[in-house]
This record gives C-alpha cells, structure tokens and sequence, in this order.
C-alpha cells in the first residue's frame, strides 16, 4: 500500500498517518516530493493500512500488490496443465473445444448433439441441467434427470461432460455425475458456492461475472483454490457495456492479460459474448488466434425450438463447418485442436 | 413480441415466420411499411417468439410487454406499503433512515452504534453477521454468534434489524433472528437463494445487482414474490460505470423508474455508492429530495479500525450531524423522517 | 509518479529504473518492501516518468498527483464566483434556474418559453441554435437567425441567453450575442474548441462528455482556463452505462466529488441525463439538495411538436409547477433560488 | 417506427395517437393484443413519430427502421473496396498493415520507423502531426512541419501516409500532404469537421468514439458519405468499460456485426485499444482471425523516450517479429497480408 498525502498536509498530519501505521504493525517509508508526501506501507496484510484512507489529510491509499497468491503468476511462474479424466488437458498445445446446448431439453436432443460432437472429434459435451434464468417463470432445468442424460451420452459416444452447478445440492448431483463443474457468471461472486467448489474433486471451469472486472474474477478463483481445489479454468464469456447490438461484449484482450497474471488455462464462450449464432464463427476463430486455451460453444439441432438461447446457438451444421476453420487458425498459432 | 423482418424479405419468408408463429399458438397481424414488414406477435407467452430471430430474413424480435407481473404495477397500480413488526413502515409518507456498521465485529462495537442509532430515533440498525468479501483472506463476518450480538442490541434499545443471508444456512439463522432479511448485490441474481427468500415469513431488502438493469432487478424481485414473499424493499447501491473517483455510480434516477414501473418501495445506500463518508451526506440528501422510502448508512464508531469498507462509514457524529437535515429535506418534499 | 517493480525484479532491474530516472531529471526514494520494491519519482512534469512503463521488471506506475492546476481545488482553495452580466452569480448561496427549448424552432415558440422563464422569475433562458445532431438528416438548427431570435427574448423579457457553440464560426457568432457560451459534451474533448473558447471573453457551460471520467472533464476546463478563460460552469448531464431505460444515467455523485476537487460551480441537467421528461423534477429535486450551485431544463411550449428532444421537455405547466418545489428544497440546504 | 400503447391504454388514448400520426402524415396499423395496443407507423422519416413519446398512455416507441443509408448494407448489399493512390486497397482480399509512431517527434525518428514499415512490405505509415490530447500541458504535436516530415517518409521509402486532422485548418494541411485523413476517437462527433471531411477528396479512416454505439458510429459515417466522400474506413480502437487493466476494451465482435450492418472496411488499432504493447500482437493475431481488413499499429524506433503513448508502442524489432504471424494467420482465413 502507499498512501498518498493532501498536498496542504501538515507535519503533523503526516506523522499521524505514519504513527497509526507503526502502531499497526507496519514500517513505513516517507518520500516527500515537490507537491506531495507519499507514504510507504511495508508488512503483511499490507491491505488494512486502508483504514489510513479516513484520516485527515489523506488523498489515496493505492495498492501496490496482487491481492491473489494460490492464482497468480508471481508465485507460480509456469502455466498450469488441468487435466480431465486422463484424456484432455487444458493449457496444454490443444485447444480444447466444448460444444452442445444450453439446456438438457430432452434425451433425443442431447444424443443428437453428442453425436455431431463425437464424429467432429471434439471431446466435451456441454448442456445445462440447473439453468439459472432471468424470469422465474422461464424453462429452469430437467435438473437430475438431465444429468442422466447427459452421463448416458458420455457413455454411449466417449465424451467428457461439463454442466453447471448453482446451489449446494447441485453441485453434489453435478460433481457425482459431470466431468468439469461449471460455475455461471451470476455465481461467480456467490461466495458460499465457491467456498464448496473448492471442496469437490472436480475440475471447476469459472465463468467470469457479467461486470467482474480481472482481479474480481481471479480472486473468485483464489477462493475455489485456497479452499483446496486448484483444478481451475477460466471462462470469459463477454461482459456488459453500454453497447446494445451484441448481447455483451467479448473481452477477448482477457486472455493475454490473465495470462500475464496467473498460470491458469483460459477458454472463451462466444457464443453468450455475442448472443447471436452468426458472429459465433468470427469469434471463435478470434479466439483461438489471441491464445485461448478452448471454447465453449452453444450448438443445438433444432435452434429455433430452444427453450433457452435460441438465437444465440449453431445448428449442428453450422457447427460442423466452424471446426475445419478452427483447426486451420489453430495451427497458425502454433496449436492443435 | 414484434417480429421485424429484414429490408430484403420476400413473401415467402414473411409466410414461413407467420406460419411458425401460428403452429406456436400465437395470432399474427402483418403490417407491411414502406420499407419493412413488421409482424405483431400476439397471445400469452409471447417470450416463446424469440425463436423467429434464427429465421431467415428476419432483422430483429422486439418485446413490448413487461416480463414482471407480481411486482409491476401494471397489475397493482397502488403503492405497496410494507410493514415491519407493526412499528415501520417502508413505502409510506414517512422516510425510514437504517444505520449502523458494514460488518459486526464485537459486541461493544454493535452497542455502541445502537445506542446512537436510537438517540436519534431511527429505528432500524445494520450490521452484517455473513459478509460477502472479494477476497478469501478478508474478514468473512462472526456468524451466528454476530446475530446474537445484534438481537441483544434490538432488545436493549428498542430497535429493529437488518442483516444479509448469503446462503440456504445463514438465510434460516437471519430469519430467525432478524426483522429484515437483506440479500445483497452479488447474490441479486442467485436464483436458487431468491427462491428460498420467497418462502420466508419476513420483509426483504433486495439490494440492485452490480450491473443489473432495472428490468433484472425486477426480476430478481419478481423471484422472490412468485416464490410467496410479497414483502420486498428494493436497495439501489451504485452500479459499476467507468467512472472511478467512486467506488460505484449511484443511480438516483433509478428512483423514480422504478416507481413508475413497480408498486414496490425503494431504498438508497449512499455509502456502497460512493465509498468515501464524506460523499454520503450530500447523496443521502439528495436521495430523500428523489423520492427515496429510506436510507441504509454506514455507520461505525471507529471507522479507521473497521474490518470492512471504513472509508465510505460515518462515525457516530457525522451520522448525529447528518440526520437534522435529512429530516429538513424530508419535509422539503412533503415526508417526515 | 510511483513505479511499482515486478516481484521478480532484481537489482540490477531496479537500478537500470532508477538510473534512467534520474538520467531524466528526477530524484528517486526506493522502498524495498516484504514482497516489492516500489520507486517514488520526484520533481517537476513527473508524467513523463510514464515511460518506465515499457521497461523489463515494471509492474505498473502510478500517477499520485492530480494533473489540473488552475481548476483545482488545490491551488485555489475557496470556491469560484462565476458573475454573468452583473446580474447572476454562479457559485454563490443562490441555485441559478436556466430553462427553455432544445433547439430554437421559431420566434413564437421563443418568445412563448420566454415569457413563461421570465414570469417565474427565472433569469437565464436557454435554447440551441446550432444543433449537434447524431444523424445527418435531422433538423441542424437555424443558426445566426436563431440567435437573433434569442437576442430579440433578451431585450424584450431581461433575461440572460445561453446557447451552444460547435465550431469556430459558430462560436465567434454566440460570444457575440449571447452571455453565456455552451460546450456540448460531444465536443468536451474538441480541443482545438476549447483552445478558442479560452480567448473569449464570455462565461462558458462546459458539458461533461457522455463518457467522460471526472478528472478528463476537469482537464478539459484546464484546456480553457489555461488559454485564459477562467470564467467555467461545469454542467453534469449523464454519462453512459449499460442502463437503458434512461437516455444516460445522471451522476449526481459528480456534484460533491467536483466540489472537492475543484473550486468551479456544477450545474446539473436533468433533462438529458432522462431523456424523459416525468423524470426531469425528481432529479431537478435531488440536484439541489445535493449542492448542485444551478440546473439547466428543457422545456417547450408544445413538446409533442419538437424538433428536438421532445420527450424529456417538460411543457410550460410542468415547468411553472417545478419551480416552487425547487425553492423549498433550496432554502432546505441553506439556499435561494 | 412502433407506438405501444400502455395496457391500461383507453380507446380514446389510442384514437388520439392515431390521429395525431395521421396528421402528421404518416399511415397507421394498429394491432390489438392480450395486453397491449401496439400501433405500426408507416411512412417517410417516420423518426417524427417519436413526439408520440409525450403523449398520454403511451408506453414506449420503438424504431424499427436503420438510421443509416448511404453506408448500411441495405442499399449497398456488396462490400465496398476503398483504394489509395491506386496501391492500396481496403476491403478486398489484402489485409492491410499501418504502422508507425503515435506522434510524429522528429525527422529522424520518422525515417527509422518508415524505413522499418517499408523492409517488412508494409505500405502504409502512420504518425501523428496533429496530436489531440487530454492535457493542455502535453505535446501537441509538430503541426504543418510533421506533415512534411511524413511526406519527405512517403517520397523516400514509397510508403503511403495516413495522419489525423483535428479541425478546419488541419484537415486543409493533412488532405493536401496526406493519403488518408484519420478523425481520431473525440472527433467522432465532432459533426462540423465530419461535413468538411464529406467535401475532401480524400479517403478518410474514422475511428469510432470511445463510448459511441455502432449505430452511432456508422451515423458519424452517414455524415460524412452525406457530404460527398465515400470513401470510409471504420476503425475500432477499444471501448470505454469498467475495466481498468487494459487502457480500453477492444470490442472485436464490432468486426463481424459492422460487416452485417455496412458494406464498409474496419480496421483494428490494437495498440489504443490494449494500452500496453504485450497485449498488441496477440489482438493483432485475433483481429486478422475476426475478418478485420487492416491494422493499425503503434511503432516507435525507442517507446521509453516516446512524447505520447510509449508504453503501448513496439520497438521496432518487435514488430519485424509480428508481421509473419500475422500472415501465417490471414492465410489461415483465406486472406493475404
């Protein structure tokens, strides 16, 4: 922390902040410069000097230090591998694309999906069994029965399932039955969920909040591994701006930055960024050319029939004519898919 | 729902939309424009018309209805006035002040801010017992032990209380212990508490999500009533803009917005909105002259050492300051306080 | 400045820092913390230290010093008196009321809200002669026959005028017949604008830009005071964020967060900031109580029939019903209008 | 345009909106549903409509028709492809590569980086003469001097030249000295020297606002295809958001949405829209990945002693290293760089 003086600060304004912080357990160090005094906070848990902020003559109080650590690159230089039930590693050279509906609507339209996933030789199934929805009075999940299915999938077409969770009770369906737990934007600051997460023995893919900014999201994700799971990916999947035409707005420059800040694998969901089918394609291939470590894509066989996200998903031919191209900006980047 | 087709529609795609949408159920009427043809969606359900924008042709799918019923005041023109254990009411003529400290951190800390928040005559004291906080490694709150500390307050001055449920457990702690159940921003949009909220016998403070719209938070609400609890005070708290000189934008129109879209009463914190207590006084003014039901303020008897949010809290004599002109204001705009 | 080093830096990272700083001009002060090294940066133009930004080991840097000087509060302490013709004084104890249409229309429509602006005893009527507009083929304003319109509305009611400028030839126009210049918020960072604004010799409005954050709306009045133009009303009239069911959302929080760190006078414009006009008095209300030194309103004989922003005026009955509610909230915050 | 009516909306309520747009010329469909009365506005410049806003019982008015016209898609279903000085063309199969200073400092310092631009087969240099900043205490740029410094760059190194104009007297220097007029992000609405750009005959590339919309921004366009000159290249440069880590946020998705809007080329300024350079070629990759037609890029022989925006600069070596990735990934999707 460095706390910054008023520029009309006494002698003794100063020393009050400095003696405060002493008697904190601090050390301090004093700059005085042409305009301004700054002061210096140095100790652990730097981050109660804070209270500095409602003494007389205070202007600021900046953080200096990454309030993550189990996360952050600092303390763990080299990119972390998660892998899944032996077969799939995320942060490695593969990108790692998931693909299926958005919700479990029925068994014949999950296998139908799971079908095209397997044949276009992608390895994750996704589809939402407990679906967190705006109304209450929308479509809100087949819930267990869904997870059946989806588990009957897996079975019958050797795919990996990744499904959300949003309440305890779930969450011990979703981890006894799903291969990757998934945590959906609007949990992401649900701190009693994470706190569990980070219990289960699972893979967790983290989505970032609608307006979680960077260091919120990974600090979500230093709850799940400081409370024992460090088996995180994190998911960007478009963020809320004043601009209308998309239904958020993909925060693709996401990806360099958390890589620059933590070790853990990144994946990008194009299709809630843009909530419209026909610009998932282009954001997908975007994705995959910044460095994302996977996607998340929302493909149904019948669109317009959806009980949720509708326009938003690939028909399953749609889908099958995106993969050639992702494979081709792949490996023009240097990766495999 | 309208359903407005692209420039270049031909009748056969005007044909196939209309079609689709009277296989659904639905009645269509066609108007054709100079430029365009629009297509009026009409019958219950008309969310369900979404799926027309995957068809070809089709520009864009625009909803005119209100998707909140309960809580809209379309169905319930009147004000709901919402009572507290006989002695408060939020939504009448008069304004309801609440105060007290973000987090309960002792029993001296507590008594002592009670025994100011009665002198003055308020009526409701805050104090959080389960905190929400960013970071894992923050002061996450005493629990159960810190309702108990608040109940001992009530009994002792005479007062009513307000505390937030993070979860399924700490929800039935509050419930049982506490006049108001507060459900705050990050869990705005955690369906699966707002649904247990729903089924509790007291009033709710449900404060506006982060980056929720107006229409999400009317949402969140309408949740909550649809789930048996019609007892619900809304709590705009700032939401997340651009702008960093404060902690949030606090959004004061959103006062008289929802007064006109909802029946129920709104409540402003001005001390989340802006983070710093120097800020607090002016807005709080600012919020009763809008129109505001009440007020929830930070207040702490030693804000410097506070474990949680001590720039943006009051001490006891600034709240003791504020409170004569509030009322002033109040009866500037013809309420009491 | 502050530079903060990465928490791998080593010794010779923070030498080569320090080195270039002083290479540059600066004193340094190094503080090696538990877990980084920070370097003060200390003496004069500090912002060119920004170029360690590109240096191996630099984490970020940190500006601590406001970047204003003739606008701030830190250098002229007590608040600003913006006199007007002898007649009007921005900045003191009485709240200054501009009302009138959005764009100047025809001579009728004026001398209508002029009479009503007049009789309520307001002194500033307002109105647009050059209109910047988002389309191209919407009305552009009158022009020079518009401010001869509005210099007939002076003589003939006593008021003050204020309309807007948008260019050079424009501007030389309005400083010659009006008393008070505008700068839209669409040209608030027009900097060749300001520059021009600076050498006139009339008080000028500067709007905040729609998204523009407080300290770029402060420098851009640093633009004007420095090419010797001290005379600025500030104007807040919403800024963008993800909410649509107003026009923008009106930061009333900006009114004590300027005070603080300017000594100019903030009005407040509550009919863009809206864009409804059933919105306009409850936040024309809140503006006055939080200490906003004066409002600009619209307002139009016949809304229905504007060319212009006809949904957020208020017509001649809702502006003379306002007015008496805003003087009670005045008085109530110690003030006149 | 669509007028919804309110559901307690009276038959004379909608009567008397349909007779005040029928008066105003427009024909009128109304369609009664469950709820809600909706009335479709059939017409030319049915933006007059919106003046039903003011009337009673009216509960919104929806536009259902494009703003735009010269530059939407509607009227122009193929892309549009702008050519430079018979070289260089925007929008056909070439991705097109400017890269260059922010600001034009030196002789010198030009010829370095153009003799860079030009060894890597790029065929524009960017550098700005004219320099709109946030301080007036910042550098301004060298004016009519930079402009023969570019122009002396162009005739040794046979590269094209594009630089920003600011206002009246330096879009009359840049259009005579220049290939392309840039209007950079503040000047999007800045509509005087938008007409002015429409009367030079010269490409223009317009950078889109910092918080502007895209209907907005393709307006911006409109104004200037409205005032004679087609030839438009949109330039996205990152958005103002609520995070803080990257300078703005890149809103890529622009790219595919632009393309299904207009018929016109967008281009990608990476090194805006992160802020920082480490962040550029990863989002220069993504951009090309997306369907962008061309980058601009931030260059500087050295970024740590650059006047403006060093820390979002490559040196020069590390754009020699990015052009071959950028290729590698235009081939990928179908494109040559």
């Amino acid at each position: 922390m460095i706390v910054v003086m008023s520029k009309d600060a006494t002698p003794e304004d100063i020393n009050r902040v400095a003696d405060w912080l002493t008697a904190e357990g601090f050390r301090v160090h004093i700059s005085s410069g042409v305009e301004r005094t700054i002061i210096g906070v140095i100790g652990e848990n730097t981050e109660r000097a804070v209270g500095a902020a409602t003494m007389p003559a205070v202007d600021q109080v900046v953080p200096v230090q990454r309030p993550y650590k189990l996360v952050g690159r600092d303390f763990h230089p080299d990119d972390s591998q998660i892998r899944v039930r032996d077969d799939v590693v995320f942060g490695g050279p593969r990108v790692i694309v998931m693909a299926g509906p958005c919700a479990v609507e029925s068994r014949e339209q999950v296998m139908e999906a799971a079908e095209t996933v397997a044949r276009l030789g992608l390895s994750v199934l996704r589809g939402g069994a407990y679906k967190p929805r705006t109304s209450p009075y929308s479509f809100q999940g087949l819930g267990l029965e869904g997870l059946k299915i989806l588990a009957e999938a897996r079975e019958r077409y050797g795919l990996l399932i990744i499904t959300e969770a949003v309440d305890e009770a779930s969450l011990r369906h979703v981890a006894e039955w799903a291969d990757i737990v998934q945590i959906g934007a609007r949990n992401m600051q649900n701190f009693e969920l994470l706190k569990r997460v980070g219990q289960v023995n699972r893979p967790v893919l983290l989505k970032r909040g609608l307006s979680a900014t960077i260091d919120e999201w990974l600090m979500a994700a230093e709850y799940i591994a400081a409370h024992g799971n460090p088996n995180i990916i994190l998911c960007e999947r478009g963020i809320r701006t004043y601009e209308t035409k998309t239904r958020n707005t993909l925060d693709l420059s996401a990806v360099p930055v958390v890589k620059q800040l933590s070790h853990l694998p990144v994946v990008i969901d194009p299709s809630h960024a843009t909530g419209q089918w026909s610009w998932v394609a282009p954001m997908a291939r975007a994705a995959v050319a910044a460095g994302a470590d996977g996607l998340l894509i929302e493909a149904h066989p019948r669109p317009e029939e959806a009980l949720s996200d509708g326009p938003q998903s690939l028909n399953l031919t749609r889908l099958a004519a995106l993969i050639p191209s992702l494979r081709t900006v792949a490996e023009a980047v240097g990766r495999t898919l």
